[in-house]
C-alpha cells in the first residue's frame, strides 16, 4: 500500500473516524483504524462493535492495500506533521512508514484481516431528514437519558416514525423530553431505540446545514446513518420503550409565561450554593406577576424575583435545578410556558405546536 | 459594612487576591477572602501564610467594616452575577447579604479577626525592576525547579543583585536555567531564594508592559513584591544555593547554530512516541551541515534531519527530550546555538552576551 494525503483531508478523516474507536477495549485489533486502499477509494474505519464509522477521504492511490494501525497514535502523529502531503506506505513486514517533510516516522502495524468492519445493511428502505434538524433533535431530548445503567431502556432514545411524523424521546424516571418533527415524505412505521451516548457521539459528526441531507437505514438491529462521505452504524437496544402517551397529560390549571434567560440565569446562580453531590431543591412561589425562586444550602441562600405572566392560582412548588437548566439551555426562544396543576403534579414545558414537550416531576417538599 | 462595587472591578481583584487563597488547608480561616474597609480604602487579601496577596479595589463605602468569607464560594458567586452593581452589607449576625440586581444571596462569614494577614515588611531598601522584565525572567527559569521536594533548594529560585545585575537562576540535577539581567539602578547585593511555585503564580499577576514597575523589598524571611495597587509577600527558602558558577564552563570544542522552531517541531513530533511515563531518550546525531533527530519507542520510531551550521567534530549524544522542548519553547530567537564537548559532557544553549544560559546533562547512551 502506498497513499498520498493532503494533511487537512486526512486529519478530517480521523477526527469523523475516531468517533468509533473504543478508548478501552478488550479486543486490541479495534483500537486501530482500517485504512482501506483495496479498491478506487480510500476509507478510513473505526468501530467499537456498538457504534462504527466509515468514511471516504481524498488521496492517491499509488499501490492498492489495507492496514491497521493504532488509532491513538495515527491521530497524534498525524495532527503533529507539518502542513505538507504526507505519504503512508508499508515498509518492512508489519510496519508502516509515514513521510512528511523532513520526518519519517516508521510505525507497527496489525493483521488488517481481523479487523471487524461495518456490519452489511439492507438498504430497500429508506429515511431521509435533514442533518440540521436530526443534530438538534438529538441534542434536545439526549440530556434526558439515565445517566446509569440500571434500565438499559431509559439510556436509550426512541426514535418512532408515524407516517411523516418523526418523534425522539428520552426519560429517566424523574422527567421526559419529546421532539415531534415533521419530515418531508412518508415512510412506513418504525419504532425503535438507539442509544442515547452513541447517538450524542453521532450529532456532533452530523455538521451539515437544513439543505445537507442524511439517509437512514433501520434494520431489527442496526440503525445506518449516510451522509457526505461517511456511513455510521449502531446496534439497537432490544426491548419495547415505555408509552410515553400514556404518561402525559393535556390537563393543566396554571399557566406560566417567563422570560427563558432570566429564568435560566436566576437557576444558575442558585446553583452555586450547591455542590455537586448536594442537590438543594429548588422552590418556586408563584404569584400573579413574579416568580420568587430559593435555594437554601450550607453555604447560604438566594432569593431572586422574576416577572411572569400568570393564569390560574398561585403555587409554591419545588424541583431540583439541574432538570430545569437542563431544558432551558437548549431551547432558543425568548419566553417559554410552564403547565403546572399542583405542588405534586409534573410541570410541563411545551410550545404550542408541540414540537417539543419536557415533564419535570417535583420534588416533595418536607 | 455596606459596600458598593462594579462587577468588573470587584472581579479582577478577587482574581489576584485568589492566588493567595490555598486550595486546601488545615486553617480553615485562611481559605477566606479578608474584605478591608476599615479605611478610606477597600482591600481584598488571600494568604496562605507562604503566599499573601492584598489588593486594593474601586468601590463605594457607604459603611466601614470588614469581615472574612469563604474565596470559593465568594468567587464563583460574584462571577454569575449579571453586569450590574454589587452591594455587599452586613445583614444578621454572620451574615452578609449580596445583592445584584434582582439576585440576594444571604452567606455565612468567618470572624475576621482570626484572619492572618499580611506580615509587615521593612521598606528602607527597594529594588526597582519591570513587571515585563521580571515576569519573563521567571518564565524563562522557573521550568527548571525540581518537581519533587527531595531537595528543598532544588524547589527554590536564585535571586541574586550584584549592583546592578540581577541573576535568576533554578536547578534540578539534570540541568540548570539562568538569565542575568541589567537593572536600572546599582543595589546593595542580596542573595535570596524564592519558592519556584509560588513566584510562578506571582508573574502570571505581573500583567504590566516593560514600562510599568515593580517595587522589591527584602527581608531575611520574606520578599514584598509592590506594583499597581497590589502588594505580594512570600516566604523565603532558608539555605545557601548551590555555587553555579563553578558547574558552568566556557570550554567548548562543538558548536552548533539551529533554527528554533524547526527543532522544537521535530522534537515535539518524537515526543509522540513516548508516553509520560517512559521518556525514551532523543539522539542527535550532528555532521557538517544536519543534524540528524531519532527517537525509538515501543510504538515505533522517528528520524527527521534538521539543516544546521557546524564548527568542530561530529558527535553522537542523547538526551531526555523534555529539557530541550523546555528551553526551545520559552526563548523567542529564530535561531538558537548549542555548545558541545564530548558524548558525556553538559550541552550548553546561550546566547553571545549571556543573558541567558541553559545547561543539559545528556544521557549515558547504552
Amino acid at each position: 500500500m502506498k497513499l498520498v494525503f493532503e494533511k487537512s483531508k486526512l486529519l478530517q478523516a480521523i477526527n469523523i473516524a475516531s468517533k468509533g474507536v473504543p478508548s478501552k477495549t478488550t479486543l486490541e485489533i479495534q483500537e486501530c483504524f482500517l485504512i482501506d486502499a483495496t479498491t478506487d477509494i480510500i476509507k478510513i474505519i473505526g468501530n467499537d462493535l456498538d457504534l462504527g464509522v466509515e468514511t471516504i477521504v481524498e488521496g492517491s492511490i499509488n499501490e492498492r492495500g489495507a492496514i491497521a494501525i493504532d488509532a491513538k497514535s495515527f491521530s497524534d502523529i498525524i495532527r503533529k506533521l507539518p502542513d505538507e502531503e504526507i505519504e503512508i506506505e508499508n515498509s518492512e513486514e508489519n510496519k508502516v512508514l509515514i513521510k512528511s517533510g523532513k520526518a519519517k516516522f516508521n510505525l507497527s502495524i496489525k493483521n488488517e484481516e481481523e479487523f471487524s468492519r461495518l456490519p452489511d445493511i439492507d438498504k430497500t428502505e429508506k429515511i431521509v431528514i435533514s442533518q440540521y434538524t436530526l443534530r438538534e433533535t438529538i441534542k434536545q431530548v439526549s440530556f434526558s437519558i439515565a445517566d446509569n445503567d440500571a434500565n438499559k431502556i431509559m439510556m436509550g432514545i426512541l426514535f418512532e416514525v408515524n407516517g411523516n411524523k418523526l418523534r425522539m424521546a428520552a426519560l429517566d424516571g424523574h422527567r421526559i423530553a419529546i421532539r415531534n418533527v415533521e419530515l418531508s415524505s412518508n415512510y412506513e412505521n418504525k419504532k425503535i431505540i438507539i442509544p442515547g451516548r452513541t447517538l450524542n457521539e453521532i450529532s456532533k459528526v452530523i455538521t451539515g446545514g437544513i439543505e445537507d441531507e442524511v439517509n437512514i437505514y433501520i434494520t431489527s438491529k442496526h440503525i445506518l446513518f449516510e451522509f457526505d462521505q461517511n456511513k455510521i452504524v449502531t446496534r439497537l437496544i432490544d426491548g419495547e420503550y415505555f408509552d410515553i402517551d400514556r404518561m402525559l397529560s393535556k390537563d393543566y390549571d396554571i399557566r406560566v409565561n417567563i422570560n427563558r434567560l432570566e429564568f435560566l440565569s436566576a437557576i444558575e446562580r442558585a446553583n452555586l450554593l450547591s455542590h455537586d453531590s448536594e442537590k438543594n431543591p429548588l422552590t418556586l412561589l408563584i404569584n400573579d406577576n413574579t416568580m420568587e425562586i430559593k435555594v437554601v444550602s450550607a453555604i447560604g441562600s438566594l432569593n431572586e424575583s422574576v416577572d411572569i405572566k400568570k393564569d390560574g392560582n398561585d403555587i409554591f412548588i419545588g424541583f431540583n435545578p439541574k432538570y430545569f437548566t437542563d431544558v432551558l439551555r437548549i431551547l432558543d426562544s425568548d419566553e417559554v410556558t410552564l403547565y403546572m396543576t399542583n405542588q405534586k403534579a409534573p410541570c410541563y414545558i411545551k410550545d404550542k405546536e408541540e414540537t417539543y414537550v419536557y415533564l419535570l416531576l417535583p420534588l416533595i417538599l418536607g
